[in-house]
C-alpha cells in the first residue's frame, strides 16, 4: 500500500462531502463520491444518484470527459464490477484510461468484494486502498451491514431530561429539547430508509415521524404493535398515501405481509409473540423489503426491548436541559443490568449545542 | 471605566490563574489573585495565604518592592479596607505608591463593597473595574453567595449512568464513571470547605469523603441523618479526628450544637422535621459556623431535597459511559415537575473527557 499525500487526503476528504451530501437519497445503494484529479486540478466530481440513475464514478468521470484518461480517481467506495441496473463501474474507469485509482473502503458486498479493485489492476491500473478508510465505513454503516448481515441497520434515538426522563409525570414530552436539537433529528430522519415508533408513541404524541426542511424524501413510515387496533385519526393512518407506511405486528401468526386496499398499509406479521424474536425477525423482513436502515425514535418498551435484545446498531442519546425530578424513565428493561455488565457505547461521540448536547455510540452488546 | 487592552487582559488573566490555584485552600477568605507590573515587566505576583495569612495585594507589593512605585496593580477583588486578621490592603497599596489598580471585581462583602475603590482613588490612584469580572465572579461565587445571603454556597455534584441512574439493581455504584471523571470530582471537592452525604450513601458506599491526591487541606465531613444512630464502624466514625466531623440531624428539638466528648464529632441539631425546613437552616448554621461552601455528594433523598427546594447553587453532573436498563433514579421528587415547569440550568458549560463527559449549571429555581 502506498503512502497517500496530503493531495490524497484534500482530493478523497471532497469525494466524502459529496457521499455525504446525498446520504439517505441512495437507498438501497450506499452514498458514494467520486472526484477525478489531473495535474493537481480537480476535472470531474460525482455523487451517487438516486436508485436507477448514474454512480459517482459514472458521473465524475462523464464530467472529466477526455481529461480523464491518466488522471487519478478518488472514490470513497470500492467501484462495482456487477451489472445491476447499471452497467460496471469498473468498465468505465477503464474505458476512461484512468491511471490510477485511490479507494477509501473496499465494498463488503459480496457480489464486489475486491473483485473490482482486482479487475481494475488487471489493466494496468494502479489502485490504492485505506484513505479515509474509518470515516468511508461509518457513512456507509448502514449498507454495510445490512448487505453482509442480510438485516436492516437499526438506529434508536432518545431524547431525555438530564435526569434520563423521556416525559413528565402527566406523560408530556412535548418539547424536551430546544428546536436546534430536533432539527438534528429531522437531518438523522432523512440519512434513514424509515422511521419508526411504538404504538405507545403513535397514542401519546400522534407523530408526523416527516423529514421537516428535508430534501424532499420521506423515509418510509412504520408502527411496532401487538395488533391490528390503532387509532384511525392518528397522522400514521391519514397520511398513509404519502409514503410507504407499515405497521409491524407481534402476533403468533404465520410470518407474512397484507396490503391494505382502503389505506394501502402494509401489515407486517413477523409471526413471533415474543418481543425480541419479533423485533429480530422485523430486522430480516425489512432487509428483504428494501429498507436498509431503520430509525426508531422510542418509545420506553420499543426501545428497551431493542437495546436489552442487543438489536440497536447505534445509538442517539439527545439531552435537553431540563430536569423533570419524576416521570416516566427512558429505558426500563426487562432486568436491569449490574454494573459490571452493563452496556457501553463504543465509538463515541459527543456534541455540544447551545445548552444542550447529543450523543451517539454503538452498543457493545450488539449481537 | 476605561478601555482595557490586550497587555491588561494578559495581566488579570494570569493574576485569576494565581488565584484559582489557592481556591479551597482560603476558607472563609475568597481566593484572590495579584500581579503587579511596571513598565511592562511583571515586578510582583502573589495569591490570598491561608486564613490569617497575607492577601493576595500585600505579597505581590512584598515581592516588587521599591519596584511598586508608579507601578499597576491587577487585582481579582476589590482590595479590602478593613481590619480583619491582617491591616487593609488599601493601606498597603497607597503606601507602595501604585499608580493604577485595575480591579476584576467589587467585592460584595458589606464591609467593602466600593469602599475599598473610593479610599484608593481619595488618594489620587486611578482605578478601573470590571475586566474578566465574569470569570473573577465565578471563581469566587461561593464567597460571594455566603457573604450578601448569610448561607453556605451549596453545589450538588451526581454520579449517572446514560440513562439516569445512579445504582444498578442491586444497589451497587461503583464505579458509574471512570478514573478520569472521578479526578474531577476530586478536585472539585478540594475547592470546598465541606463535603457532605447523606445517612443512605454512608451506609450503602461508608465513602472516605477525602481530597486524595489534593493539596494537604481535608474538608470538614458532613453526613446528613435524622436521628444519631449511624454506624460506629464506617470511616466517617473511625476517622472523625482527621478533621472537623459534622452529623446534621433532622428533628424536632431545639436549634442547638453538641460536641460528642468521646469523637469530637460534632451534632448539629437543626430544629426542624421537614426535610426542606431542615435543609435549608442548615445552610444558615453552616455560614455561622465559618462552612462558606459545601459540596454535597448525593444519595437520591438529598439530592432531590435540596433541588426541589431550590437550595443548590450550582449542579454538576457527571454521566459515566454505561446504560443500566434499570436501577435507582438519580433524581426523585417528591412532587415531579410538568415539562413547562421543569428546571433549567442557567449558564451551563459542558466538558467532554474522553468517553464520557460532565457539566455543570445553575438551576434556575435557586432561591
Amino acid at each position: 500500500m502506498s503512502a497517500f499525500s496530503t493531495e490524497d487526503h484534500f482530493n478523497m476528504k471532497s469525494a466524502l462531502a459529496l457521499a455525504e451530501r446525498v446520504k439517505g437519497l441512495t437507498h438501497p445503494n450506499p452514498a458514494v463520491g467520486a472526484v477525478v484529479v489531473k495535474n493537481g486540478v480537480t476535472v470531474g466530481k460525482g455523487a451517487t444518484a438516486p436508485w436507477g440513475g448514474p454512480h459517482a464514478e459514472k458521473t465524475a468521470l462523464a464530467a472529466a470527459g477526455l481529461s480523464a484518461r491518466n488522471a487519478t480517481l478518488y472514490v470513497t467506495l470500492e467501484p462495482c464490477c456487477h451489472f445491476g441496473r447499471t452497467a460496471p463501474c469498473t468498465d468505465a474507469v477503464i474505458a476512461a484510461g484512468c491511471k490510477r485509482v485511490i479507494v477509501a473502503v473496499r465494498d463488503p458486498n459480496p457480489l464486489v468484494a475486491g473483485k473490482g479493485i482486482a479487475q481494475l489492476r488487471r489493466h494496468g491500473i494502479e489502485v490504492s486502498t485505506g484513505l479515509l478508510r474509518h470515516e468511508a465505513t461509518v457513512l456507509n454503516e448502514d449498507f454495510f451491514w445490512a448487505v453482509t448481515r442480510k438485516r436492516a441497520f437499526i438506529t434508536l434515538k432518545m431524547a431525555f431530561s438530564l435526569d434520563g426522563r423521556i416525559a413528565d409525570i402527566r406523560g408530556a414530552s412535548k418539547w424536551i429539547t430546544s428546536p436546534a436539537l430536533r432539527s438534528v433529528v429531522h437531518h438523522l430522519r432523512a440519512h434513514h430508509t424509515a422511521i419508526a415508533v411504538g404504538k405507545g408513541t403513535l397514542l401519546a404524541d400522534n407523530p408526523k415521524l416527516t423529514v421537516r426542511k428535508g430534501s424532499g424524501k420521506e423515509p418510509v413510515r412504520i408502527i411496532f404493535s401487538s395488533g391490528t387496533g390503532l387509532p384511525r385519526e392518528s397522522y400514521f393512518y391519514r397520511h398513509a398515501g404519502d409514503c410507504r407506511s407499515i405497521v409491524v405486528i407481534r402476533k403468533k401468526a404465520r410470518r407474512h405481509i397484507t396490503v391494505s386496499r382502503r389505506h394501502g398499509i402494509e401489515y407486517w406479521y413477523t409471526g413471533c409473540e415474543d418481543p425480541v424474536g419479533s423485533m429480530s425477525t422485523f430486522t430480516e423482513m425489512a432487509f428483504e423489503n428494501h429498507l436498509t436502515s431503520v430509525f426508531v425514535e422510542g418509545g420506553q418498551r420499543i426501545a428497551s426491548v431493542l437495546l436489552e435484545a442487543g438489536l440497536v446498531n447505534r445509538l442517539y442519546l439527545f439531552y435537553g436541559n431540563r430536569l423533570f425530578g419524576d416521570g416516566r424513565d427512558g429505558i426500563l428493561f426487562n432486568r436491569g443490568l449490574p454494573v459490571e455488565q452493563c452496556i457501553s457505547l463504543k465509538n463515541r461521540k459527543t456534541f455540544i449545542i447551545g445548552n444542550e448536547l447529543y450523543l451517539t455510540g454503538i452498543p457493545d452488546n450488539l449481537r
